[in-house]
């Protein structure tokens, strides 16, 4: 078989098992869940052996330690994959859930059920636990899966795939539920994001370069963020107390993750009480700051912000100062370097809070508190397969429910329309 | 100007607009569609002129009655379109409602709260009506939209734009709200479809050409069915006294439309007590069947189908007959022929009606009940901008709240992650 013929034949595959997962009960779902848990911890000798293949390629190649990091398949990762199946196995089934029930005046009941999407791709780079969360949330919405990880993670992938295989075949749920692309080549990708026959989302996890591939090349619905340039803006009527506590949160508390804080904006009418003291609190946390001219004078440890620094998402202790002179300066920026992610405000006035939730776009506004409580888990939404700044279908961290879509179902005793 | 630029230019300003729109007052958005109806019937001698251009170049060009008549802005069109438009300013405005609020455990308050989708643009064919029904709906919904109309439509969609325009400028809202793309070059669509970073959704309404069209070039997402191709499976159970009326509403009420009917599926246990009185009362009715080898005994107005027609919207009356063996027997042949649309099941039996809400995969699913009902008015959802059979986002018919996303709404104290 081609390359190409090997795809479109997964494909046909995923879809065949989706429409078999559609109605599969809950216990069955779960069963899976709990086998993949107990195969990971029988076959860790295994899977680390897999794992090592790909740790010494990678350092043949020069892989960064971040990179190793992310890739390896330690003791404690597998313990976290294991954990996350648990959690998921927890969370109610969405599949079956009808919305919104009204009896229309021709006595038609009409309401919208909670259905699986079908078949999920998911394109992600290097960390190969991916391959377990996605593939645990995908199934318990009751969708099949193709999985498409990073060339460097190609042999534990494959492991990975072998064991959520072998739970299947165990609990008796079609075994193309979940399926693993063994070839590496980019081709496999354009060829995957063109079967719109059979793929009904396809979700790219990654740097903004392969996001943008997938997004362009794709004919079938993205869900996607490309990056989250997060901001606080302290208003002129901010709780000087909440100020430091939230900001030092928002910026320090995980550098590198897409709800971190990149930027905070400062009335100017409380600029002179606020930016010397946190300033050199950030400073001491190691956070260098580049700020605008106005917020030059009022510490050191600022150093002028070049054109390019504003709207950059840092990812490491690095933050953008600026001082606006009102709530409408603070919006426009926003408008302007935000990246649709999350945005805070820190205010005690009613009407400025109420305004900033209606008038600010981003998929999560947030009133007087850290910008990292954007994220599935602290939301209440269980396990997040990601995070989506694209306003179509979810916009936010996507859980269960945004695995799967709403049918309208209309019972009736032989209405006919007039 | 370039037409590229030109087409840019029209994203740009729709960008801008849709920000004003985004927090404007309900009482604002109704008073435009009050003034845009007083407008249609004041100045509906000036519209009938310019219709009057498309309807005499369409004659040259020899385009067919029926299309004539969809064109045709005669005294009753413009009629229902200001009726419309009281429906629409009658619906509740879905921006700014809250959804599943939540209060988490560190005291943080999470709801999701409606809010426009930003820029939408519609992409049809002829009917000039759709201008100001698409644009009264996306307006309510908050939203700035960008219309492009069939070529042979132009003047009637530009006079129809000028009075749009007419009616913001007059209500003081933005008046770039409501933008009409002058330029029938299919390029100009081909340049709308690359603007991701101006347009938020994509509605393409028209033949499946045109959709398909859309949906290949277009980097934004895309919402849309390609056809209707709507069963009804006769089971065994099935109340016979419900089978003709169902039958002969959903086929024959208006067969032109995509919730239409076009293919009967009858278990083989109860065809000879339903088919041969059927046949005759559609055929009465002036309806061609085709139908499978084991139909064809039971009626004389029954003819052989071929494979083409298995699948086929007909749009008018003539419907494929198939006798099944079983409830999975028609499960796979809708899953093979149909086009996740409508789909609906006449039956008594609590199991099989309850196994087919859950496992057939459509828009609507229905029991016992016309497909015609698959409609956004007689669902509940008040006037629909189209149906989607895209499982992303929406699927069945489009109301105002599907002309909306949900960001997440976090209020808190001061809380901080942990």
């Amino acid at each position: 078989m081609t390359l190409e013929e090997t795809i479109v034949e997964v494909g046909v595959r995923a879809k065949a098992a989706a429409a078999d997962l559609m109605s599969l009960a809950t216990r069955q779902k779960d069963a899976v869940l709990s086998q993949v848990g107990e195969l990971l911890v029988a076959e860790k000798a295994f899977l680390q052996e897999e794992n090592e293949k790909d740790l010494a390629a990678g350092r043949e190649k020069g892989l960064s330690d971040a990179m190793l990091d992310r890739l390896a398949l330690t003791d404690s990762v597998i313990e976290s994959m294991v954990k996350g199946l648990k959690e998921v196995i927890a969370l109610p089934d969405p599949v079956g859930r009808t919305l919104g029930s009204v009896k229309r005046p021709n006595g038609l009941s009409v309401g919208r059920m909670c259905v699986p999407l079908g078949v999920i791709a998911m394109i992600y780079e290097s960390r190969p636990n991916v391959t377990i969360d996605a593939a645990a949330l995908c199934l318990k919405a009751g969708n099949a899966i193709i999985l498409r990880g990073g060339s460097e993670a190609i042999h534990s992938n494959l492991a990975l795939a072998s064991i959520l295989r072998r739970a299947l075949e165990e609990a008796e749920v079609n075994p193309d539920s979940v399926q693993v692309i063994p070839m590496i080549d980019r081709e496999a990708i354009t060829i995957m994001l063109g079967l719109e026959d059979s793929i009904d989302l396809v979700i790219p996890r990654g740097g903004e370069g392969l996001i943008r591939f997938v997004s362009k090349n794709s004919s079938i619905p993205v869900l996607k963020h490309y990056k989250g340039v997060c901001h606080a803006y302290i208003d002129k009527d901010a709780d000087l107390a909440k100020v430091a506590p939230i900001v030092i949160n928002a910026k320090t508390q995980r550098p590198g993750v897409c709800n971190a804080l990149e930027g905070i904006l400062i009335h100017e009418d409380i600029v002179a009480d606020v930016l010397p003291g946190l300033a050199t609190e950030l400073a001491e946390l190691g956070v260098e700051m580049r700020g605008c001219s106005q917020s030059l004078p009022f510490s050191e440890h600022i150093v002028a912000a070049s054109e390019e620094d504003w709207g950059t998402e840092f990812l490491r202790l690095c933050l953008c100062v600026k001082v606006v002179r009102s709530f409408e300066d603070a919006k426009s920026y926003i408008r302007k370097y935000g990246s649709q992610h999350t945005e805070a405000i820190i205010t005690e006035n009613y009407t400025t809070a109420h305004r900033f939730v209606a008038e600010v776009d981003a998929s999560a506004v947030v009133v007087n508190a850290s910008t990292r409580f954007n994220d599935g888990g602290e939301l209440g939404l269980g396990a997040e397969i990601g995070i989506s700044t694209t306003k179509l279908h979810a916009y936010g961290p996507m859980g269960l429910e945004e695995l799967t879509t709403k049918k309208f179902v209309i019972l009736g005793d032989g209405q006919i329309r007039s």
